[in-house]
């Protein structure tokens, strides 16, 4: 084992630790599943980072929920959120199986392809160079869903994941986009990140 | 521990096997998100008994794995097999644990609806009675999707579940319908079912 972080105790409320975990876990798998199918090493890579977030808000979920739990009653309330938490981890240490494949160069077998191929909307992962007409416009402004069928997914900035993001949200260059959507509205939001295609049609 | 049931090799290609259980904990994962939100026992108690099927699957595709390497080449082709597998496994038993959160009575915390809420269209699952208009026809003629936008996305006969089934399936009576859509067509699918509404509108 390399040198771990030291885990650090924040007081954060145990819904906002718990929802977070859940969502991390199953834009995870949707990540390995494309991975896996497009042999895009980034995504896996991406997998095994948010593996390491949803470990960490695994055990700041713990700690919360030990000190929430003041006697028998909250203890048996706080239950529930314990194998939630934990479900999503196992949901999460999945995915990562999954981007092992990719990264330990096994080679996508038959059978695998056959598992995965229901995913039928694509996943594409651009970084918003610095021409780019996406950065510093926000979701709402951009309405890409409606102009080119694509939506964004998450937003990686430096070690921050927004996921979901909502229309409030901006873009800014240096972003990670990962975004889902037919494959000619990604192939577009790639020219758009690069900064190649400098306009959106209506 | 109780009897546990021998586990029997069949020789069944582990394409099959990946894909049905990918299949199953998904759908395995929907379903206990959904008895968490509804608190249904029913929808907990088939998680229950589809993650030993996941299991028992997980080991016939374990011995098939093993018969089909003859060579290095072919162990490390079936390798990624192996962690989808795995990955699967996972998925199903973080299914259970949410399944035990009903099961146990432990009660579903504000912070675990808050998590699963983002599920839009609810579940229902209802038993096909013998007077039901459903029985004796397939998917195809009933065209429930296009008249009460609901789907069925699981048939439990007996220990068998037909899970995804096609246009060509057919409803029997005493067959119980997993189906996902929005409440008012889950309503209308549940009448339909029990036999108190008996006509489909175009």
């Amino acid at each position: 084992m390399g040198a771990l972080e030291e885990i650090q105790y924040k007081p954060i409320p145990v819904r906002t630790l718990l929802v977070e975990m859940k969502d991390l876990s199953e834009l995870m798998i949707d990540l390995a599943y494309s991975s896996a199918l497009f042999h895009n090493t980034d995504l896996a890579r991406d997998v095994l980072e948010l593996e390491k977030k949803v470990d960490n808000l695994a055990l700041l979920l713990k700690m919360n929920v030990m000190i929430a739990a003041r006697d028998a009653k909250d203890a048996k309330d706080l239950l529930g959120v314990s194998l939630v938490s934990s479900a999503a981890d196992k949901i999460s240490d999945a995915a990562a199986d999954i981007a092992y494949i990719v990264l330990h160069g096994i080679g996508i077998h038959p059978a695998v392809r056959e598992a995965f191929k229901r995913v039928e909307e694509q996943l594409g992962r651009f970084i918003v160079k610095r021409d780019s007409i996406l950065s510093g416009k926000s979701l709402r402004e951009l309405r890409l869903a409606s102009r080119i069928g694509v939506d964004i997914i998450a937003i990686r900035r430096g070690n921050e994941w927004i996921i979901n993001p909502k229309g409030g949200d901006m873009i800014l260059e240096g972003d990670i986009l990962i975004v889902r959507g037919t494959s000619l509205g990604i192939e577009e939001l790639g020219r758009l990140a690069e900064g190649n295609l400098r306009k959106l049609e209506d």
